[in-house]
This record gives structure tokens, C-alpha cells and sequence, in this order.
């Protein structure tokens, strides 16, 4: 089949790989139906060095079951499922929990031998634990129902994870950093917790535009010292909530300039960085909590789900360019060039 | 009057200063009844550079009225007040969110002109807002009711700030970083808020003995790797609640390396550090909460009061030394020689 790999920065590559098979009795073989490039995937893309081996590229899908493994009790081949980007057990202390993306079994894609998702088909570890059935639903649906319903593989459950971690609650004020998929699905999930006052921060209008659709009250283009001032002016000295969804420096910068004593900085962009500033100038002087990590989407799909059947929301929206297999190097590129928000990717 | 000065590291004198009067009319004059020494007054008298005008110290006490400004409502000569270690309006956003150390008029002990509590009366700015009037004691109440009177200042209620902000619950699993006053304080809040298990990390017997009648289930005396070893494998993996009451940065790594996948660390010795690993190999990857900061023990003064009045819990025993006020400077010295837990004073 065929299948993306990254061979370096920059370096993407649509290649030939053998068909994955079955290797657990708790394996599933999922034939993709939509993938999709993460801003995520921009961070290798940008930095990996040069490697003559590569690496599958991917953690985003839905598709059809075509095989399961003996152990694999709730599909059967023809159902369409949901992929969340961790692999897990569904039966750990972690998994029952709803904090899957630390089962102490699973893992993500396209590392450890597991394939990516920008391909034709995968194999599915841990089926049961991992996959979410979708009934009614096949590869012939509405294609604005099937760019929704990817979107709970990782966007829309990572936006409404930074809500959820960081308290949104009815009348909350809150600010959003970025306006990527993740910031604009931020937004969206704040809104649907209730939030009164929901500052978006970012610069580009066609981004932002969205962000007002999906409840956006301001938006505030400025970065640095200057995006500070004016969300601190809007928010009558600062927000109550902050969910961050870059995850460089500045934007941890521009999240603890923003935030208001006692409130919450909700991280889900991943960290660039390893070390920032915690001290009594930063969180501790104000009673300033930081929360947030990679989201268990698993955990939020049955709760997110309906909404995106009925249509009351479309967080499908983001994606704004599809491309076929083989043009995903394209894709990265269009990304990466912010000329496309969020790319679709049609095996 | 006599009261306490730094005058740089390890030089603290006992001096001659003017009474205090009141200067506006939301002013109070209060006589002390008993004061402490604060793990925190240790870190300038560690490292304060020499200053000849020196500055005064103290920020935790108990004490009778003497004179009320024309705009104090609550307050009459003769009261017996608890002050919480800051000063605040109780009318703000922030005292109104029972946040009072973000009271955005109030402010500190014995800064910017208002005094230090190791003295002999001092002028509390914002008195109905700051000061808790506890009816049915006087300077001649019984000395272990006193000491534990005084621990609602500062100590007690910053431990219960701790667990509170940790999320500490029925059935909790919790270890408390530092065996000094707050530790100890944290570990009895942890256990009236229904902790199952306390590790207490600590390594003064006499301290951690406190701690086992305080509640503590396990002691581990460890530090560092071995320590985090320790505790990991006394909690099966990891501590679904941290809190740390020292603030030196190895109790930071510390926390993070026995907290467990979605857990809080909760912070309330003040940082000795301004940056330290937030990143995805420190708190997100696994998404852990970090929390804390200046306790507003004002707005636990109510909440805890009944149990101390009553002789449910004695958080008094923290105190193990009594000194005159002349001999404060005795009371540093054995506070940091840790020959005392915590010196209370008698002026």
C-alpha cells in the first residue's frame, strides 16, 4: 500500500510499504477512509534531521474495520469507526479514568512499529479499547459529516480538553491563544461549556472569522507585550481562563501575561520547550494553576458525538483543503506556508 | 515600643521604634498577644544583603484591640483578633472570590510602611476586612488554644490551602513534601478532607512523629531519586496528590518525579526558584496540574475556627518553642539550626 513518510525536515515522501496484517488476537485492520495533516506534525517537519530509514506520518482517521483479530469483541468488519491519536486499553486505572493517552498499555501512532494514518490502511492495536463505532455512518456519507466526525480524532477532542481542564463553565471568560484547528475548536468547546466571553488571539482573518462563527466575542491580532495589553484591557485586567493552543515559548509567555489572579492556563499545544517560568513573578504570586496536556480524546467522543450527528455544530469546518494521498507532501507545505488551515487527506 | 528588624543575613535585633497610631480611619490598633518565626522569615535571613535601615519582620499573629478607626464597623477596643498573614478589603473582586491575597488594595506585613507582627502593636491597615474577631478568648486563654489561634495566621491555613487546591477528597492518596509547620498542617488538612493514604516525606523524627498523629499513614525520609523511588512504590506508580511546603527547587523535582498521570502537584512554600520543567517530559505528557500559592487564609479562618475552638485538632503542637520578644533573635537561630519545628513569641 501506499504511505507517507518523513525522511527529514522538509522531506516528506508518499511510499510504498507492505499492507499491514494482523499480529494481535486484539489487532483490527482499518482500511482509512480520511486522514489529515496536524499542526503537530509541522514540529518534525520543521526540525527532524535527515534519516535514510524515515518515519510513518500520521495519528488522525476514520475508517472501516476490514479485519479483527480473535480477542477484538466489539467490531466486525464493515463498521466505521473513529481513531483517537492514542491507542489504548480501555480497561487500565488510567484508561477507566478517562486519562487514556496515559494507559499504561497503549501508545500513538506511527511510532514503535505502529503505522501512520496518512496511508491507505492501518493496523489497529488494542481494537476494542481504542476504536468508537459510529452506526449509520460509511464512506459514501455527506463529506462535511465525515470532516466533522475526523475532527474527534484530535482537534475538536484537544480544543474541548484545554475547556474542560481548564474549568470553562457557564459565563466564564475566557482567552484563546492561536488560532490553528485546535485554538478554533478551543473556542468552539468553550462555548459549548457556556463561556460568556471568549477572546480569541490571532492574525489571520480567515482563521479568526471562523473562530466568530464558533463563538468567538473578540479577537485580538497582536502577539507579544502589545496581545498582553489588549486582552488585559478587554478582559478588565486579565482572563479568567487561558487556553493555550501553540505551544511555543511566547505563547507560554503571552498565557501567564494574560491570565487573571487565581485563574487557569490550560495547555494543549505541545510544549516546544521544556523549562518556563513558574516562580512567585509568574504563577505563584497569584494563585495561577497550569493544567492541560496531551487530551484523551477517547474519553470525550461519546460526549461530543451527537452534536456532530444532528449537525449542531461543525467543527469539520477547519479543514479548508483536501488532498489525495499522493499530494500530502503538498499539503505539508500548504501548512506549513499557512496558506491552508487544516489538510484533509483522501486515501 | 520594642520590635524586630533585619538587618541582613543572620543579624536580626530587637529595637526601639514609635508606637504605632492610626493613620486612617479603616485602621486598627492591635496589642500582641503572641507572634511566630516563619520558614519564609529564613530565606532573607539567609540571604538578605547588609541594610543599614534595616527592615521589620513578622507577619503572622494573634492579639487584643486598642483603638479602631472612625470607619471600623466590626472591630471594638478589646477584641481578640486572628490576622491572616496578608491585609485585605473583603470587598474587592478578589477577597469576594475568597482570593484575599490578590485584594487589590491590601497587601503584606511589615512592607511599604506597615508594620512587622514580632513587636509589641501594630497598625492593621483595612481592619474590618483583614482582622477575624474570635469572641470568648483573651490574652489569658489557655496557651495551647493560643498557639493553635495563632496557626489560623498563617501555617494552618496555608496547609489546608494546599490540600484544597490539590483536590484533596474522600479516599485521597497524598504526599506532602516538607515536614516543617506547613507540611505538618498540610498532612491534619489532608486528612480532615478524608486522605486515605499521607506519605509524609521528612526527615526529623521528632517532626514526623507530629505527622503520624497528625494523620500521616507512611514516612518516608529519602530525599531525591531515592525518595521519589520511595514513594512511587509505596503509591503503586505514582501520588495522585502532591503538596509541597518547602520551595526549594529539589522539592520541585521532587514532586514531579512521585506525582502520578493526571495528578496535582500543589504548591505553597514560597519558590526559591523562578523557572523549572513545565514541559512534556515534566508536567504534560502526563497532565499533571500544577497548582498553589500564597494561601488567603482569611477565607479559611471561618471554616477551620470551630475545630480548633473545640479541641477536635490541636495544630498548636507545631510550636515547640516559646521566646520573649527580646530573644527572637535565639528564635531564628534555633529555627534554622532546626533544633525548633517553629519558635511562637511572647512579647
Amino acid at each position: 500500500m501506499r504511505a507517507t513518510y518523513l525522511y527529514g525536515a522538509g522531506d516528506v515522501r508518499v511510499i510504498d510499504v507492505p499492507d499491514p496484517t494482523l499480529q494481535q488476537p486484539t489487532d483490527a485492520l482499518v482500511r482509512i477512509v480520511r486522514a489529515c495533516v496536524c499542526g503537530s506534525d509541522l514540529h518534525p517537519y520543521h526540525s527532524m534531521p535527515a534519516n535514510p530509514a524515515g518515519g510513518p506520518m500520521g495519528h488522525e482517521f476514520i475508517g472501516v474495520v476490514e479485519a479483527t483479530g480473535a480477542e477484538v469483541n466489539t467490531l466486525s468488519p464493515g463498521d466505521f469507526v473513529i481513531a483517537p491519536f492514542a491507542w489504548s486499553c480501555g480497561r487500565c486505572e488510567f484508561c477507566l479514568a478517562g486519562l487514556q493517552t496515559s494507559c499504561v498499555v497503549g501508545g500513538f501512532w506511527a511510532n514503535g512499529g505502529i503505522g501512520g494514518a496518512q496511508a491507505e490502511a492501518i493496523r489497529v492495536p488494542l481494537a476494542d479499547g481504542t476504536l468508537v463505532k459510529v452506526p449509520g455512518v460509511d464512506a459514501t456519507t455527506d463529506e462535511a459529516l465525515l470532516a466533522s466526525l475526523l475532527t474527534l480524532s484530535d482537534v475538536y477532542g484537544t480544543g474541548w480538553h484545554a475547556a474542560v481542564r481548564g474549568g470553562v463553565a457557564e459565563g466564564s471568560t475566557v482567552t484563546v491563544i492561536g488560532d490553528g484547528a485546535v485554538g478554533l475548536l478551543a473556542v468552539l468547546s468553550a462555548k459549548q461549556l457556556g463561556a460568556e466571553r471568549i477572546v480569541l488571539m490571532g492574525r489571520h482573518t480567515d482563521r479568526t472569522d471562523l473562530g466568530r462563527e464558533y463563538g468567538a466575542t473578540d479577537v485580538v491580532a497582536e502577539r507579544g507585550e502589545e496581545g498582553i495589553a489588549a486582552v488585559r484591557e478587554l478582559t478588565d485586567g486579565g482572563s479568567q481562563v487561558v487556553l493555550e493552543a501553540v505551544g511555543h515559548a511566547p505563547a507560554y509567555t503571552q498565557a501567564v501575561g494574560i491570565v487573571r489572579a487565581g485563574g487557569v492556563i490550560s495547555r494543549v499545544g505541545v510544549p516546544q520547550y521544556e523549562d518556563a517560568p513558574v516562580g512567585f513573578g509568574s504563577l505563584f504570586g497569584r494563585n495561577i494553576t497550569l493544567t492541560g496536556g496531551p487530551a484523551p480524546v477517547r474519553a470525550y467522543i461519546d460526549r461530543l458525538l451527537p452534536a456532530v450527528l444532528d449537525g449542531t455544530v461543525d467543527p469539520g469546518r477547519v479543514f479548508d483543503t483536501t488532498v489525495a494521498l499522493a499530494d500530502v507532501p503538498k499539503g505539508y507545505a500548504a501548512m506549513d506556508e499557512r496558506t491552508a488551515l487544516k489538510v484533509m487527506v483522501r486515501p
